[in-house]
């Protein structure tokens, strides 16, 4: 076997699904030296994950991909409860919203795993060179904690293997294989032009040095085991099916998403797919029986269906054409670590494994990922302080644990038999579980997601109790800068802005902009780009009063001292670090953009006047009016100061003139840059 | 110079630009046999044609690439009239809306034709095997006209030949040229992928036998000198200069769309575009003197530049980049014959030039070949009779007619010196101005297109007096087929639908699919795939009386002497010729689908029930009320009946009972495929 020579990066992802994809694409927008290897090879192409939450689809926004899959998948917008009547026969017995109206400009919506991937893939291709590496086998991983600290050194180092193109080939082909995992005819998709198989590499192994490292690697992540790190948690005695089918039915919901409870059965959950598909979530009771884990091999596509024909009775369920079928049993489990030295992470199933039933799978993973790779390439790029790493997981833990909670409680009112009436205690009350899917949606939605005080998050509490355990809190610095360094705690002033929550995302509503007009989510702005962004609620600047406030404000940020210039590299950029944008509520006709301190509209001597960065709060011609300051919770009089994170988490919220606390934030977690 | 042998083809274009680029599209959505040759070696890259309708992008939506305008483009969304004070100095006078609110799901848009036939090459990729034949020189025509009328005929031969690629190369590289046309470094492109010289071929002739022809071949075009018609018009005095220009300005309204008076310098209109870009239409009046055509070579972008400082005094305007530049002088032509033989047709500015200053070049000549694709392809395909092809010219030679008229004016009310006061008769009024601007809005938007009476449009008048005088009314059929055959004009009822008026598009309101409660734009289901709809308003069909209407319509719609089944070919689906749609005005959550006549859910074997053909306008949980049937115009406990053509144009109008006039319709103008 030829061994080949060392190779460096400052960044390596194992395991190429949804959680890999996200972090190789924060790679990509920021420039990272990054490789991402998994050991099949090629990506998948149907069945497996396919919820997407409003917050995913956000997240795709910023990256400049949701327009694609909003109009590819489909869109569940309503929920229908089905229960059985008194006689046993199961009747349509609510509607309510899948996606509670106005928490998003998105709803929830269905597209499958593999062309999630293929949008990432893009993505990836269009902003920088990276390219997943298929059929590459990591086979020993070690580690010296001696130099986590060491800014210049490379302290991981992984062997890998180059897989022949039949080790990494996965059984993709066959409709007889027992997970039922076989290829799509349905799904458009590009075979041939996704097996990057190493060729020439074939058999051979390779020692990769890096800086740092994320296990994206599933359930039975190899990166989880080689660190020593356990998952923490138990298995169910539901056994379930899953049929991705065309159907045949008389069912009249069968492009909603449904609920349906049998008298005694068991439950089916329908979940409505692009392409005429429809997955079916169908409880086997009839398997369930020795209670432990169950051979997977005994469970048939027939076996399923008759289960889900019993359910729906009398409707009528038939196929010609099953997409994919699998059949599971439920873990729920997190992992108890989800680093080793802010050096190696782990996200996605490698840290946390629930029933998917919920929608949750592939948002979670890729939401964890989306925390951490902002995160990893500042402080590679010299940006950050390392400091801002074991935020992962203390954010990223606890809403871990709180989707296994969440998972429990709805799994349990799902699996259960329903109550015949108020006496069967042993029955599930079909009015508790339509209070709980109601407000599961918020939980689902992914926008409840809170991440406690930490260096990060500039708000009250003790940070230990609002993660997962965690010191996040900041620390005195080494003296390295400013005067800034001693001061150990800011709190932000959550009531400037009512309902932008320090910890959560930022919300978007609908503003123009000041030189054109064009209404815009403002969350258009917000781009994942690695950059933090100071929004400036101006309030009404047809007030002289408040026009100087804001002048003033202006002068601070843009002297030579100002802490914006002192976080940007020299010969960058002024707005490459932290971006100021502005929103304001004066009447649009009344300003005049230029007239604004230049900080608001920067000049550069080939592009002109840069007309992106100022907002009006005011009715457009044909999208109405967006009361944004309204929506924000905003005075539209005094505004306020807003510091938004690279994800668009709230990190601080300040008045006009808390010019000092703004600075004491990024005094905290960025590294100053000139002297 | 070797010959290469006969081809054939049911449809030749020639010319690849918008215009051709659009019948090549319809061709390609119908099935049809088509060649698209274009004598240039590559598409453009920048300049020329930018502005896009409203209608345009509805087209677009139509073939499924409108988003993709929609993100690239920019938006104009406000006009800046700017006009003298009493001292001379500019100010701004006015703003309006550039696109009239509420008349298109879309606004007017701006983005360079590089780009639009970048996404019409992509979607011919998609559908169908049709490339861009480039480098090709038609060089010699012939028809053979008393074969005209014989369907299986291909009386018209073309013979061509395959340039080298040293001819096929226009001058795009230098900055020098004349005309200013030079290869642009800012516009996203791909060059490389575009240039499909016909290697192997340089040099060879071909002849090329067809059944049709469009000859979209440009201002100079080759196929009407052929044909001998001429263009009937003049030519202004008015010499204006073009600079597309990243600018550096202080002009505080450089990315509004700006109509600039000065007092004496003559005026500029100020066109924002995508990628920071400004395009300025700048009057110079210096070089003007001779009053004939003018020596483009003299005119240089600094002079240009210098004629726009002037205009815009005292505000300051330079920059660093240009990406094209270009002079030219206005000629108004339309030209006396758009076809021949009902064969041949000429489209685009082949048959119409006039101003680029409205923004309504490319989308006219467009929707030229819109018009015509379908009508071509029917009849290739044999759904269609031959005598709907005469209403291209009684359509689109009007719309050129009236195109020009407005030129005519505007052109005139913009070129001209803004008057001192009221006594000042030379002058052009700014009132006037403004007056004509607003007015021309509803012109320009492509909205306004009102075709006349005539076999596709059953609407009252005199068919010559409502086109361009050609007869397009309905005729004596040859007794081929069935008892509608004698009925000469059928009149559709206007006032059932007082906002859908035939022979103008059908507009867009928002509906819900009754199956999945999601909201749609009305128009998503309006596809071009060469498909004639009928719309049924089926009003409130939770009313017993309005249900069993409904119910009787679908049976007269369905049984197998209905003329749905005589239309559509044998083993074709039900819906592959005309296609039934429902909107009803019932509450959703009352109405269960598929106790709805078959007809409007038809079951397939494989795919099971058609869930997409009915739908309810009623309130959604994330878009409001669409309002659709006080949109439409419509009772909402009667409803209607409605005819729309494959170009979403409004055929025909009637009760729900008018069947036999429904049948009428489509009597006049398709063929019997069945006994």
């Amino acid at each position: 076997m030829v061994q080949l020579q060392d190779s460096m990066c400052d960044l390596l992802i194992v395991g190429a699904g949804p959680a890999g994809l996200m972090a190789a694409t924060w790679a990509a927008r920021c420039g990272i030296n990054a490789r991402i290897i998994d050991k099949r090879g090629t990506k998948v192409f149907n069945g497996q994950a396919d919820g997407l939450q409003c917050r995913s689809l956000e997240i795709f926004d910023s990256f400049g991909f949701a327009d694609r899959v909003w109009q590819e998948s489909n869109h569940m917008i309503e929920i229908c409860l089905w229960n059985p009547d008194e006689t046993g026969r199961i009747r349509r017995t609510d509607r309510i919203p899948d996606t509670i109206p106005g928490i998003s400009r998105f709803q929830q919506v269905v597209l499958h795993q593999g062309r999630i991937e293929r949008f990432f893939l893009d993505s990836l291709a269009e902003y920088s060179d990276i390219q997943v590496e298929r059929g590459v086998l990591p086979e020993q991983l070690d580690i010296d904690h001696s130099r986590a600290e060491d800014l210049d050194a490379f302290p991981i180092r992984v062997k890998v293997r180059h897989l022949s193109d039949d080790e990494a080939t996965p059984f993709q082909h066959s409709t007889n294989v027992p997970d039922g995992l076989f290829r799509s005819s349905l799904a458009k998709d590009d075979t041939d032009d996704l097996i990057r198989k190493s060729r020439g590499k074939n058999g051979t192994t390779e020692i990769i040095r890096t800086k740092y490292m994320i296990g994206c690697d599933g359930a039975h992540s190899w990166t989880r085991r080689q660190l020593g790190f356990s998952m923490e948690g138990e298995q169910t005695d539901f056994i379930w099916g899953v049929l991705d089918i065309i159907p045949i039915t008389d069912f009249p919901d069968i492009r909603m998403r449904c609920a349906i409870h049998s008298a005694e059965s068991g439950s089916v959950m329908v979940i409505p797919r692009e392409n005429k598909l429809v997955r079916l979530y169908i409880q086997l009771t009839e398997v369930s029986k020795n209670g432990g884990q169950v051979d997977r091999s005994t469970i048939t596509p027939s076996i399923i269906l008759q289960a889900a024909q019993r359910i729906m009775f009398p409707y009528k369920l038939t196929y010609t054409y099953c997409d994919w079928w699998t059949a599971y049993q439920i873990g729920q489990r997190v992992g108890n670590n989800f680093s080793s030295s802010d050096r190696i992470f782990l996200a996605g199933d490698a840290v946390h494994t629930h029933s998917p039933k919920a929608g949750q799978g592939m948002n979670v993973s890729m939401q964890d990922s989306y925390n951490l790779g902002w995160k990893i390439a500042l402080v590679i790029n010299g940006i950050a302080q390392r400091s801002i790493l074991k935020t992962y997981q203390s954010e990223r833990r606890r809403v871990a644990q709180d989707l296994i909670a969440f998972d429990h409680r709805f799994s349990r009112l799902f699996s259960g038999r329903p109550a015949k009436d108020a006496a069967d205690e042993a029955g599930i009350s079909m009015a508790e579980f339509k209070d709980a899917f109601e407000k599961g949606n918020m939980f689902a939605s992914g926008l409840a997601v809170d991440y406690g005080a930490s260096i990060l998050v500039a708000k009250p509490g003790d940070s230990a109790d609002q993660g997962d355990g965690t010191d996040v809190g900041p620390q005195q610095t080494n003296g390295s800068s400013s005067s800034y360094s001693t001061i150990l705690k800011i709190t932000g002033k959550q009531d400037l802005a009512t309902n932008i929550k320090m910890g959560m995302r930022f919300p978007s509503f609908q503003v123009l902009n000041q030189a054109d007009a064009r209404p815009w989510p403002f969350a258009h702005f917000l781009k994942s780009d690695g950059r933090f962004r100071i929004i400036l609620f101006a309030g009404n600047i047809a007030s002289p009063h408040q026009f100087q406030r804001i002048q003033t404000f202006g002068e601070d940020l843009s002297g030579p001292d100002s802490f914006i210039h002192r976080f940007t590299p020299l010969g960058k950029p002024i707005d490459s670090v932290i971006e100021v944008l502005m929103i304001h509520s004066a009447p649009r006709k009344g300003i005049e953009l230029l007239e604004l301190h230049d900080v608001f509209h920067p000049l550069d001597e080939r592009e002109g006047y840069d007309y992106g960065k100022v907002f009006v709060d005011d009715e457009s011609y044909h999208e109405g009016h967006g009361e944004a300051y309204k929506g924000y919770g905003v005075d539209r009089e005094r505004g306020c100061v807003v510091v938004v994170r690279p994800d668009q988490y709230v990190g601080w919220i300040g008045e006009v003139e808390d010019v000092v606390d703004l600075g004491g934030y990024f005094d905290r977690i960025l590294i100053p840059q000139r002297g």
